[in-house]
């Protein structure tokens, strides 16, 4: 028998306004199962930092599940909640978001509110496609090959010597990108992310020379102006990358700092003696200086107004929809020195100028929650609230390939406790933050999800998970037709564009997996509420006003598990959407090997 | 059988430096049992914002457990830390201050590391006694009551409606403060808090009608100084009691403001319209304007330097030791101002210049965590972390009393239920906010503690609780003589002067607690590890290096615990300091009846 917990979470059947603003009134509901059925129940908030109590009343009574509503208003621009249970089966009890505790707790799990400015829209339904340029696709344009750069020919392997693999180009560009929009498309991605096309001296361009131009070696401006236009009108988003952490050693800005100390520029840099090498680079790596954004000079150049790095790119003819921001985590911080929230705020206040709806994704590898209360950056890369724990569960455990710089092995863990940590970083963030952070299996940063899941099928459910989780999921190129390598440089593989060398079967499970998204408000935007975890198998319904999803991801074999929907606030009967058995009042969840099966009811 | 967990906090036996100044290396040490026995240890930080691991070595291997020591450097002001756990029975474990999980976790219990400047020391071996200066002796001076007040006879009973018992003077003055200090150091504390002594239209005095000056009710300027100096020979030290969250109506600030809105006066408060009375009020109390410390001439006046009222009183002839501040949690917020933090560290800086060893502690009623980050206040009145969980575990449970206002009754809890919430607690900041904050059982604001406790015994084993706990130690005056009052305003009584009217054996009780305190290291700075918890029985361990204090309290009769000392990792046999069993290898907790017995080994 499953017992759920009491349940909110920050999507629209829980909270009616993603944005408050300040003196508006917001409406709550809280499910609460019989077990836990409570006689009183109250919101707890703290405007102006004192605990204030709003009472919820009964909306709506079941056999099951009552529904609690409460209003609260906004006195604060941020401001967190949480619910208190008193009276019949509850007695006293905390619902915050790690659960329900019959004991006091500190704050850490409550709920966030915040009124400002919203993430875009159109993450609600976008599918990111990541592209590395220099590995997706050869338009075959002349170039010539710069000094530094291992030339190879598409089908060469990646070197084994990290030092010989950044420096290998197999000659991808913009124009290559643009030429294969329809398999995007194919796969259903309605958008694109490229890793920078900023010109530098490595395969991965994080060393940028320049922020203004577009390499030569892609096609320079004009072709992003091309791939920009036909993106577009083929209803993709495109999505840059910006390092506000560093930059190459032979950029413009660094060249000119070094050169001439008295220079604007060179106070875009942490020199800390008077050589020209006695600067701050990434981890004391000398090649990547270090940007200091104290310095007014750097804002206006990189961050502030429609001319700004920032903002030029965002605009005609150019045009991207977002950007990512690599080492964001590191962005602004050195030793006393923390500008990182006064630099992801400037960013936000350029897009608000130039672009409303363009998207602000921060790269982040472990616990981005401080950093995400809701007017710096959108979102991050969920490697640990989503990546490392499905690796940990879903991977192959044979052979335990690490998701990024642990020292120690990479655990192996039940669903449940996947579940737990998902959860729990679910919790540690606003909600409108995780729908607008990028869900990912792996990236150019990880190896490929198809070498650490070991297995096709475990492959497929672990993109199963990707898809039917709240987030903006995105596929690294070629992932979809099975590509494998064991780290991230031998992962950078170039794609092949011989289908005779593509898994099929992959690729038709990313596609239906993806349509099924596409088709379905409740995996788009719908809460997240966990209904059956085990060591091989969870289960959780995705769910709106007007849809339910119900996702069952498997790890391997295991016993049937029954689940009883009503009893789970499920009242209508489900049609499977991937798999092949339908459900009215009970569910049955089946295994014989890692899968993922979907049901749905549309009842709008 | 108990199996104790790994543990770390930030005590002088884990953390070699309390404030670790940039650049500085800081030594940490983690205890792990046998049956979590890793093969590898590191700590993790995010230095500049990025993972990083130390590498810990094994300084001890004993056979029933391990003490791993790793060395971080301090990178930045603020760092957080937890240590991982890899092979052997561990498998992947990582140790926060939560305890252990066997999954990935959010930085959320990660410990904490500042650089800002430390506590005072003499908190060390601080025991405070809080006084309502009407109400606790009163010195038999003439004096002139003002129209608003309703003057008393000692022995009078308190009003039941409270708008005429915060009216009620009795008549208690400083001089009648100066004329008990036998009193309060027989108790064997060693610093007394004041309620405040600033003019006002209330017995409680926090609606100030000015900062610079003391009540002539109670004796006036001159009576402080007079005290002051009393106290500091007798060795006593002295906290005061300043609002920085708002004035009263009467304050000549706010006559001032209401009377001239150019004045610099009118910006220190939250005028919003042009009326003299659209200004903001505490919870809209419009007798209580709340203080807008964006005004830089309030800070001026208020906070900054030797001749504001922060400094003033803390210097000659005053001498004030710290200061309490009251509604410390909602000074500043309003709306979307927030200016807390600035008022703190302001506040600090100014005790630095004027007396580098005073303390500034702030009243917070539920979670002060996000606040006592180590550069603000020191600490706050531990109400959520330890008078909350005490009284729902060990408070009367036929007639429940509530600590503060919530609206649903106390809960009821078990004691491994409050131990729970005192970790979560403690966990949430830094050991030192910890240790720096007023551990207590009540006080002006809350029933009496003996009310609460519903009987003579439970009331004992609270104080045994509050005086072995981590953090300075608050008895609210006539608490150890057993007085009563089942609301704040009852709690209010004049001490009675009478001893025949005095409970002496609680008073006998509370003195020989006090003393185990002074006596032991271990109880005053000691770590905290709990060593066993029950429905009915608590038992933890504090520890330093050369000094070991167990304690139990119990809540009443429960069966006979006994446990293996060496296993728990105490090496050295104890004496009882309060009971009378002593323990060789094996400790043995026996209750019949609500209780507290500390047991002790020195081997320095």
């Amino acid at each position: 028998m499953i017992r759920l917990d009491a349940h909110h979470d920050g999507s629209e059947l829980y909270v009616d306004r993603v944005a408050p603003q300040l003196g508006e009134t917001v409406t709550l509901r809280l499910r609460v199962p019989a077990h836990l059925s409570a006689e009183r129940v109250w919101v707890r908030t703290a405007p102006d930092g004192e605990p204030h109590w709003d009472p919820a009343t009964v909306e709506r009574r079941g056999d099951h599940e009552t529904w609690w509503r409460a209003e609260v208003r906004m006195v604060n621009p941020s401001m967190r909640y949480r619910f208190l249970l008193d009276g019949g089966a509850a007695g006293y009890a905390w619902v915050n978001a790690g659960g329900t505790v019959h004991r006091d707790v500190t704050d850490g799990a409550d709920f966030w509110l915040t009124s400002a400015a919203p993430p875009p829209a159109w993450l609600d339904d976008a599918v990111v496609y990541q592209i590395f340029p220099d590995r997706f696709a050869n338009s075959g344009a002349p170039r010539h090959w710069p000094d530094w750069a291992v030339p190879s020919q598409w089908d060469d392997p990646i070197h084994d010597e990290w030092r010989v693999s950044t420096r290998q180009l197999f000659g991808g560009d913009l124009a290559g990108v643009e030429a294969h929009l329809d398999h995007i498309r194919s796969l259903g991605a309605n958008t694109i992310y490229l890793t920078p096309f900023f010109p530098a001296e490595s395969a991965h361009r994080y060393n940028a020379q320049a922020f203004d131009r577009v390499d030569p070696l892609l096609g320079g401006d004009a072709a992003l102006v091309s791939l920009s236009a036909a993106a577009h009108r083929a209803g993709l988003r495109l999505v840059g990358d910006l390092t506000t952490n560093h930059t190459g050693d032979t950029h413009d800005w660094f060249r000119t700092a070094q050169h001439d100390r008295t220079s604007p520029e060179a106070g875009f840099y942490f020199f800390e003696g008077d050589g020209p090498d006695d600067y701050v680079g990434w981890f004391g790596v000398k090649t990547l200086p270090k940007l200091d954004h104290r310095a007014s000079a750097l804002a206006e150049r990189m961050l502030v107004g429609p001319d700004s790095i920032t903002g030029r790119w965002l605009r005609p003819p150019y045009d991207l929809d977002a950007w990512r921001i690599d080492v964001a985590n590191m962005t602004g911080r050195h030793a006393d020195v923390d500008t990182n929230h006064a630099v992801a705020t400037a960013m936000r206040a350029t897009m608000a100028e130039v672009r409303p709806d363009a998207w602000l994704v921060a790269e982040h590898c472990y616990d981005a929650s401080a950093d995400l209360r809701g007017d710096g950056w959108h979102g991050t890369m969920n490697y640990a609230g989503f990546t490392r724990p499905v690796w940990s569960w879903l991977g192959d455990h044979a052979h335990r390939l690490q998701v990024m710089g642990y020292p120690a092995s990479r655990p192996v863990i039940g669903g449940a406790a996947a579940a737990a940590t998902m959860s729990e970083f679910v919790a540690a963030m606003p909600w409108r933050s995780t729908r607008a952070s990028l869900t990912l299996l792996g990236s150019h940063d990880t190896a490929r999800w198809r070498s650490a899941a070991g297995d096709r099928a475990r492959q497929i459910a672990g993109a199963g998970l990707l898809l039917a989780y709240p987030g903006v999921p995105m596929i690294y190129y070629g992932d979809e037709v099975g590509l494998q390598g064991e780290s991230s440089d031998a992962g950078r593989v170039p794609m092949p564009w011989d289908e005779g060398r593509w898994d099929h079967e992959v690729l038709g499970a990313y596609r239906r997996l993806v349509a099924a998204r596409h088709e379905s408000p409740a995996l788009q935007r719908g809460g997240l509420r966990w209904l059956y975890t085990d060591d091989n198998v969870v289960v959780f319904a995705r769910e709106t006003a007007d849809d339910t999803a119900v996702v069952q991801v498997s790890r391997g074999a295991h016993p049937t598990v029954e689940i009883d929907l009503p009893a789970a606030g499920i009242e209508h009967g489900l049609d499977a959407v991937i798999g092949d058995e339908t459900a009215g009042r009970r569910l049955t969840v089946r295994a014989e090997d890692a899968c993922v099966n979907i049901w749905r009811s549309s009842h709008g």
